[in-house]
């Protein structure tokens, strides 16, 4: 129960961080500064209770990888989701439920980004919070949160930048993506989790 | 009394620079990313002598939690405040005594942002500070630095972005706030550290 | 195998990144810092399977250092240029095949530039992640990310920033450097790197 | 001789950086940001072997604290201040010898900013980098190059930002400032060095 209020409480920061920083008057150029950093302090402050995902396609890859438990799973993912959604909602409150209009995003880009983008996520939560080969690292949630920075400005004027099952479903929420693309998120972010799961396997052949 | 000295300095230059920063001409959009490098500074220096809270918030969270003596409380909480007075003044006679006239904040919102991310501060100090779990982590002030900085980014706009008594008396000094709002910051930011005691508490069960 | 897949993956993420923050709409004047967190995570995801080089001039510095096998030095150097070039070819398919015109550049302000922020790249690499004085830290990735985003800032708009004979090589796929100036890169940066390797023993006489 | 190699190593790059950064077309805004970083690198780069100074008025205070032999110390200084001229030397043919005019500050308030930010850098490093409570950790490079970053966001405007006599003597070389107001830097940067070491000891008593 702890570690479900954990990953409810990291996400919930980071998709209201996005919200807040993204919806106008937000934080501008500066933004994906504001999300990673949202990222980097939540996992710093949960990674021991929970492992600190607070995103379904990086659950996705610890479960594959082998270090979290199959019965976590659900609850960590509903979590997430939750989380998800309320924060949208104090979003939407706290900017007095502006009208949005998602920005135009066209699908095979847009698998891509989220594609490269989840896929960098995944592989380096993967390499420097569960390695034997990075064990007691303090760069683990500079790591994991800078990585979504780096996409964010990489990505985010394709895909809307999300690579996270759970913030889609806050954006959705928000109206800063339509709920038509949802399945782009969910398919990419997915696919990259569980890509980055095997070649996490394949480059640490001797770290089970 | 060297505990107190190491509160002083440290919420002094955090007063300082929001209100150097702050104040035109400052550094514009990239206030946040200055105001919260002056906190991760501070805290790297001086939390092996006082614990770095510098934020009578944190002092509170951290007493609940059981990491602060309760003898301390009244001469950390008296340096801190005393400290956002002195920055003030020293920023107001730097910067030529400047007529400012406060953003108007309204009172809901500004106690939902102010409790928001107070809640968010006091949690990760807490858990990267406190914890036995993250114990002799070297990311502990970059990850509680970059809190503020992420929720100024988030929430600058709607309450002014305090989370933290000191710097909401430093705020009212420099009339970057309105004396008829410093209930809120009072308010918002003592229950929110309290609530991340408890939570902390909740998540933690075996780190006593 | 697996490193030189490691140093596949975290060169195409550092080319792929330069790209897209690059060409526009990108970062702006961001980018740096965009580019050098993509070499950060990246090292800090790959360092303890290959090194993380992610830069022929780099895998020069440790081979000359005595860090690198002979052995792997023409896979990693291959595996890095092939990086460069697939994900400048991912780069113009997101970007919709742009049309670039690479910015002037005069051959010995370019030179001096690549050799001095290749030096000071190579350098860092060398003192933070490969020095017995170092051992054991947490910050190489840090350290090495942001002396590429620092000679970005500095140095960008005198030679484009290379710093590093695999950007340079994507760069140019990209269009954002005349292959008539590739030579500038190859010699400044292998360059460079030979010298950083000779001051690096130099300064720390003992560590074989 | 390989600790003075690496103090000018190290002071070239910061004062190279400033120079590039701060003269049109630099890094504009960002400029705080490229040159904290400079120095946080070259912190992290060199501190194992000379301590990672590039600072006059760090070896003062450094020196007061006994953690630095009198023998070396006109070595440090020597090397320090040859590699602020020789940095700007640089600077001044890779921007093509431009025509600057120091903008005009004001001695008393000059005097009271570079006394306040270098009086917190000479504090964190000494706290960071020396005391025993803090040994064996990754972030002293963060901590001290981000002091200069946050100082230089809060202050820059007002005395120009050097913190520093080997950054004065080369932003005076560039004219980016004026000779006849060395003495500021030189009299408010040792003053705040020697207070930093003094405050140093009172907050660390058992630290010799």
């Amino acid at each position: 129960m702890k570690k479900y209020l954990v990953e409810f409480i990291g996400t919930f920061f980071l998709v209201f961080t996005i919200g807040m920083v993204v919806i106008d008057p937000g934080a501008g150029a500066l933004a994906p500064l504001a999300i990673g950093s949202a990222l980097m302090i939540m996992v710093y402050a949960g990674g021991h209770v929970s492992g600190g995902h607070y995103n379904p396609a990086v659950t996705l890859a610890v479960w594959l990888r082998g270090r979290c438990p199959v019965a976590d799973v659900p609850g960590y993912i509903g979590a997430q989701i939750a989380a998800g959604i309320v924060a949208a909602m104090t979003v939407l409150a706290l900017k007095n439920n502006p009208t949005l209009t998602p920005n135009e995003i066209k699908a095979v880009p847009a698998l891509i980004a989220e594609f490269l983008g989840t896929f960098a996520l995944a592989y380096v939560v993967l390499n420097v919070a569960t390695a034997k080969g990075t064990a007691g690292n303090s760069n683990y949630g500079l790591a994991i949160g800078f990585t979504v920075m780096t996409m964010a400005f990489a990505l985010g004027g394709i895909s809307g930048g999300a690579f996270n099952p759970a913030v889609a479903v806050g954006l959705t929420v928000m109206h800063l993506a339509n709920t038509s693309n949802l399945w782009i998120y969910l398919v990419a972010n997915f696919a990259a989790g569980a890509l980055a799961a095997v070649t996490f396997k394949f480059v640490n052949p001797d770290d089970k």
